[in-house]
């Protein structure tokens, strides 16, 4: 199975709008790194999409620097601060489509955001 | 200005990780019908995200009408209802990425989702 996984900062307390917005940034830019046999393959599952959480800006660079060891696609979004935060802040990171148990192994711990 | 415009349900009282799933089920679907060259116009802009809300289905499905009569790209939400709601619940609709002012004809009275 694949999936896409979008793991946001819960310090930041954006609201429901905001969050969104984010996860849409970081869900297209991993998109758009992917490849397409996973595409296809993803896309033929039903698209999953998970959306975890973290507590500070430094685990998710420590997911980042995690998956640039792997041939995961992923996206790092910086906000652009138009909004609710200031300009230049680190939102979410968006990983896959990828495999299932690949992406778990670095995201396996986290919490679904609810 | 191009942008891109998600607008979702609130009577559903979705989490804000099943609403942050659900808007970039939208998004993604929108952007893959959307013009190449809208998309780089869009890209070179910032890839401006907008969430939307309205309180009932029956908006969604009227809003969805209006759009399909202009060359705007679009996509109707179905859930697939792993979690939260039922399957086959109408979540959101996606909007673009397309022109602003296009766009307003049609969601300008719309509030942001907070």
């Amino acid at each position: 199975m694949m999936k896409q996984v979008i793991i946001m900062r819960t310090d930041l307390k954006l609201s429901k709008g905001k969050t969104a917005a984010q996860a849409c940034h970081a869900s297209l830019e991993s998109y758009k790194k992917a490849d397409l046999q996973n595409i296809k393959t993803w896309e033929k599952e039903g698209v999953k999409k998970v959306i975890l959480k973290v507590e500070t800006e430094k685990e998710l660079h420590e997911l980042h620097s995690l998956v640039k060891q792997t041939s995961l696609p992923v996206s790092l979004i910086i906000d652009a601060g138009h909004t609710e935060i200031p300009s230049g802040t680190i939102t979410c990171l968006g990983i896959g489509p990828g495999n299932d148990e690949e992406i778990d192994k670095i995201t396996g711990h986290l919490k679904l955001l609810n």
